[in-house]
């Protein structure tokens, strides 16, 4: 473990010490970013989980008087990006926060990875648990242990709000997130913290419908186009928007140097599709793949440190003929696609169906956690919650179980393309079929007559089935169907999936939801200005619309805005009528 | 009636002449637009009710076999600006195409408009019911009467598709719309078409939950800013990008004068706020209005040809202490909070609903139909659905029977800001207190928390509320609580409701929504890619997406495209098991 030693742990002098229950970073962290004015960024104890503190100025009534406006919290998936005080090198990698707490756990042996076609350096050696030890947050909250990762998922998830907002909080049916209630739902299912052993880099999230509902985006260079340095920018992009996990959807060159440079420089759990890369080494043609090289290419990705892999195992042999030939658009999923090809081809049972055990034992053995393959997701709105997409769903429910024998966390993806009407359907089946595991879908779209617009059509998709539990919502860019997403499209897409994410946490009553809306509406109500940006997803875009029309520091504080004008404003007229009933 | 005859039909021998019981602009207007490409303007016999026919390329299968799919006609309501043929001169304004059919009709009397006030040329006299005559659509309905308006409305709302596409519709709960179906829902108060008998110009469209969903665009200059010019402008933009009605909100300088330049300029039902002009009239102070000044203002309007008022007769005194003490912010509404003071200060019963009858008497002679204003909506998710809103949602059900007793049309205006989880129960409460009148929604926005997403956050309820039977959706913009919105903004706001009003119409099953999907649909998946892109909302941006990445025609036949790169296509992929199961 020596080995391994010098990466972790480097910075800890330097960190934040605790004040009031909280570590605060310096003044000289707040306003380091434009963005995010007037938030600094604080860690809470005891396991220093990050969030930012947007404070804010007070409310002052017509005479003059000034009441404070406490500061509000706001959880914050941007890792050390988000602090100012930390500069990550992209060269060193990130501070493995996790390491202390896997080793303390122990059962974990190491080796070294000496690979001939790396020709990139690997940091440190890969761990995997010991032969006969479960290492799974799983297996640990079956055991009814707590562990550090709980611990901090709890934390971040339960920001303690200042009691000025506890009217805004809404608690009737939302659970609160103690270290033993997360312990509770990882143990029971419904809930996973993708940790893979090996990428110590991560700041554990969790994933489930009693928790914040998070978002996923997706990176990876194609075949056509991207570097390996664009897609390290791309993550940090991406998490600087509120991404919460990212997929690196790689299928050009170099994936595994890729991959090492995200791994060692994401604090995110990162998900992969091992079938991508099994392609790759066969030189691309599905009949040739088989159960040894994927089985080869899953090892060395845990090894690396991905934290979940998407697997098609539910695409099997009979449910090819109702995808293809009964559907207006056919087989759309990349993985889904490969396999059926191949099952067609071999005229055998899908082999990623038949070694599901095996692969169970390898992904315990780093706690990579299954994200089940929708392979035969819908991709029109016509094929819809149909005969193959149900299949494959119930399949994915009965593979759910297999991997809880092994201890390995799950959660499973969905679609895809779904009218209105069909949504919630898809969620009551995916939690009866697959008991409540955590469902992950990508948006879905609600209509396919706007390409250019996929962020939008998918969004209203995405905040309807994330109200009725869907726990990940797997972004979509305005690029979908069309090209690979640029800097631009990246932002789109997450801000569009932060707002469908917070609209189901708003609808579900979660009361960190409530409070930001709380805190933000009341702003806008009494003219901070300034207040008002700084709570929203976009500070920046939403100061620059407002400077457009009225420019000028002066204009911050007006009691209007351009769009009444001076002498007709809705809310200064109401504030003068609650002013005249208090004196009536 | 002579001097008014020389404005109308002027172009009437260059019309189209009927081919296939359809009549069919010249070839030479193919193409003339951009964006629309492969696009031709039909008008449909017998009333020439526009549309815009698609023109899709042929599918090839893989042994070079092609097939034809037949056009795709689309719902087309940007006027005469959508005709190349046709080319409005705005100095001249816009064919009077029902000037014809309310002439017909008889029971109109005319006289000049004379206002001291008018520095403006206006172009016809104006017209009104004589004395003991209706001329409302809901007259003629209930007699049992199909108008000329309603066949128009039918013609446009039951567009007849090839019978290639009768699988894709589903009809199973969707009324046909006849022209006696037109009628019927308009007799019984569920539907409106919006028509002053002085708006000779306008293109009848119809709002009711049983027809297609129509979005409402805001125009108008403000106090701060914007001329004459540019509102025009933006109207003939706002229609472009989809707007079927228009509401113009002008509260600054020469109101009438830009009025009448959009009403003369427009095919669209224009609807306005009469209090703003009134409280102009009045120099600005709220607590010197009264109900004389608010009729002549009322009474200019009807005159010019206005198609809607907003009235905020439901803010009754009672409401306004729960509005704006027990609230986290207050009044948001204009209208609302201007009523407000003056109830207030007046310590009276809001002159528009002690006035309501003599309203109904005027607003009966021009055919105006009522939008009744919810001057107390929720201004923030935390006051929605709270008794100040619902008490006036009951008042607008008692005023919409009083209209109905007048024979005018009524449809009710929502809010607002409401969380998902309630946005239903609003839809369903103005059914149930309304007497099933068209709701007639401000987004909703279901969450505060993205100013300069506001098009974004409020498309997701709007989406919501849509499916669940509200008939017309007012548009947000990007710069909603920010500023003025400009030309992007506009752009910006129309397609995000043309998104939210489509996937409404998909979830209800309205067949002419179902065909786009599905031609949009298919021809995704079999790489006709011009056909995609012009068969979308947006068929530039679409292309230019695309073409970021995959610039070249080429590339627009090519089997793949940059998100896969040519070897992993799912499509290609999913199309070559299908022909291997064929034969097999």
């Amino acid at each position: 473990m020596k080995e391994t030693s010098t990466y972790i742990n480097t910075k800890q002098t330097n960190g934040p010490q605790p004040v009031d229950g909280v570590d605060k970073k310096s003044s000289a962290a707040q306003g380091a970013s434009d963005a995010f004015n007037n938030s600094r960024r604080i860690y809470a104890s005891p396991l220093k989980a990050p969030m930012r503190e947007v404070r804010l100025s007070p409310s002052v009534d017509p005479h003059g008087v000034a009441r404070e406006n406490p500061p509000v919290l706001i959880y914050d998936a941007t890792g050390p990006y988000g602090d100012p005080d930390k500069l990550p090198n992209p060269r060193e990698g990130l501070e493995a926060v996790r390491e202390a707490w896997i080793l303390e756990r122990g059962g974990v042996e190491e080796r070294r990875i000496q690979r001939p076609d790396y020709n990139f350096p690997v940091k440190r050696p890969a761990r995997r648990a010991q032969s006969g030890v479960c290492v799974t947050q799983l297996h640990y909250a079956r055991q009814g242990i707590v562990t550090k990762e709980m611990e901090y998922v709890a934390t971040r998830e339960n920001m303690r709000q200042h009691e000025a907002y506890h009217a805004a909080q809404r608690r009737d049916d939302f659970p609160e997130a103690t270290p033993e209630f997360v312990r509770d739902e990882i143990a029971a299912g419904r809930a996973i913290i993708p940790c893979n052993i090996n990428h110590p880099e991560l700041e554990p999230m969790i994933i489930g419908r009693h928790f914040l509902t998070k978002i996923n985006a997706n990176i990876g260079n194609s075949a056509l186009s991207s570097s390996v340095e664009e897609e390290v920018e791309k993550m940090i992009w991406a998490s600087r928007w509120g991404a919460d996990t990212l997929m690196d959807l790689s299928t050009g060159n170099r994936i595994p140097e890729t991959r090492e440079w995200i791994l060692r420089n994401c604090h995110l759990p990162i998900g992969t599709v091992p079938i991508y890369e099994t392609l790759e080494r066969v030189g691309g043609d599905p009949d040739a793949l088989n159960w040894e090289i994927f089985r080869e290419v899953v090892i060395e990705q845990c090894d690396q440190g991905v934290d979940y892999f998407t697997i098609h195992a539910g695409v099997l042999k009979d449910y090819i003929r109702p995808a293809v030939e009964d559907r207006l658009c056919g087989i759309v999923s990349r993985g889904g696609s490969i396999l059926a090809r191949w099952i067609m081809t071999h005229g055998e049972e899908n082999f990623l169906y038949t070694h599901f055990r095996e692969l169970c034992e390898i992904m315990a053995a780093y706690d990579v956690a299954f994200s089940l393959g929708d392979g035969l997701r819908p991709g029109a709105i016509h094929d819809a919650n149909d005969a193959a997409q149900f299949a494959e769903l119930k399949t994915q429910g009965e593979l759910t179980r297999i991997a809880w024998e092994y201890d390995v966390q799950v959660m499973n993806e969905g679609p895809g393309h779904v009218p209105m009407h069909r949504i919630r359907e898809n969620v009551e089946k995916q939690m009866e079929w697959c008991s409540e595991a955590p469902f992950y879908t990508l948006g879905p779209l609600v209509t396919d007559i706007a390409p250019g617009y996929d962020h939008m059509t998918s969004m209203i998709g995405a905040a309807e089935i994330g109200r009725h539990g869907t726990a990940l919502l797997c972004y979509v860019t305005p690029k979908e169907h069309l090209g690979l997403p640029n800097h631009g499209d990246v932002k789109e897409g997450a801000i569009a999936y932060k707002i469908a994410a917070h609209a189901a946490d708003v609808a579900k009553g979660h009361p960190q939801a409530l409070v930001r809306d709380y805190a933000l509406s009341k702003a806008r109500y009494e003219f901070r200005w300034d207040d008002q940006f700084n709570l929203s997803l976009d500070p920046d875009k939403a100061r620059k619309m407002h400077d457009e029309t009225l420019p000028g520091a002066g204009s911050k504080s007006a009691h209007f805005c351009s769009m009444c004008g001076p002498k007709f404003c809705a809310y200064q007229l109401s504030q003068e009528a609650a002013a005249d009933l208090r004196n009536a």
